[in-house]
């Protein structure tokens, strides 16, 4: 994508913090970070989200996660750690090229999702998971 | 183990609503949602967090991933979706059984992480970067 800073870091045209690189996916600390640590694994091919991505490819984007999230948080001597890839502008997505976040945390640190759980309807529920069901066949 | 909630669901001691399961995973729907539609994706072996999986467990977890975003989101008409994984209390995980929150979004629905991003110092990304890459070492 000419006009997508994660594709032009990916070139090289634009410098990055990196921290871990393989075939198919790059990752460098974000410099708008949220936390200390902040870092973002993307993979090289653009995806905007990740629905639109085969199954191969969203393994191939995740597998370093587990690594990941492991020498982020011992570097940095965090207490815990988020994942967070977000679809769409109004999941929170800002850069429109596939990212995952990895977000250290500490208590009290005031960050985290935001969490108005309710009990869920069974009845609902089933119905959802029918439709969502219906919607993986063949997938 | 034992006592814990979604190995009961995993070896059918506990119901619920199922929406996809191969060898390594199973998702069903959350019981207690915080937007309608919101999933959970977990391994069916026990880990208590992403750093204790090696590279092919965390692909393999993460392999359909892609495919139920993309169900979720269109059988919910969803505007948009957040794949969330919290590791560690401090980090928002309640069940000490690694899941991943696939939550669908819609504009003004109030949810989604809190945000406070910093301008980053890059000397201090640099270093940050220098111990990630130290721990990732071998891995």
């Amino acid at each position: 994508m000419p006009d997508c800073i994660f594709c032009k870091i990916v070139s090289g045209q634009v410098p990055c913090t990196q921290v871990y690189e393989d075939e198919a996916c790059l990752a460098f600390l974000d410099i708008g970070p949220i936390s200390p640590g902040h870092t973002l694994l993307i993979p090289k091919k653009h995806y905007e989200a990740v629905m639109e991505m085969s199954a191969a490819e969203a393994a191939a984007l995740f597998k370093p996660a587990a690594a990941l999230a492991a020498a982020v948080k011992t570097a940095l001597k965090a207490d815990g750690i988020n994942v967070l890839q977000n679809n769409g502008a109004s999941a929170g997505q800002v850069v429109p090229h596939l990212h995952i976040h990895l977000i250290p945390r500490w208590p009290g640190d005031g960050l985290g999702f935001r969490w108005p759980a309710k009990q869920a309807d069974m009845t609902v529920l089933a119905r959802q998971a029918e439709a969502i069901r219906a919607n993986l066949k063949g997938k």
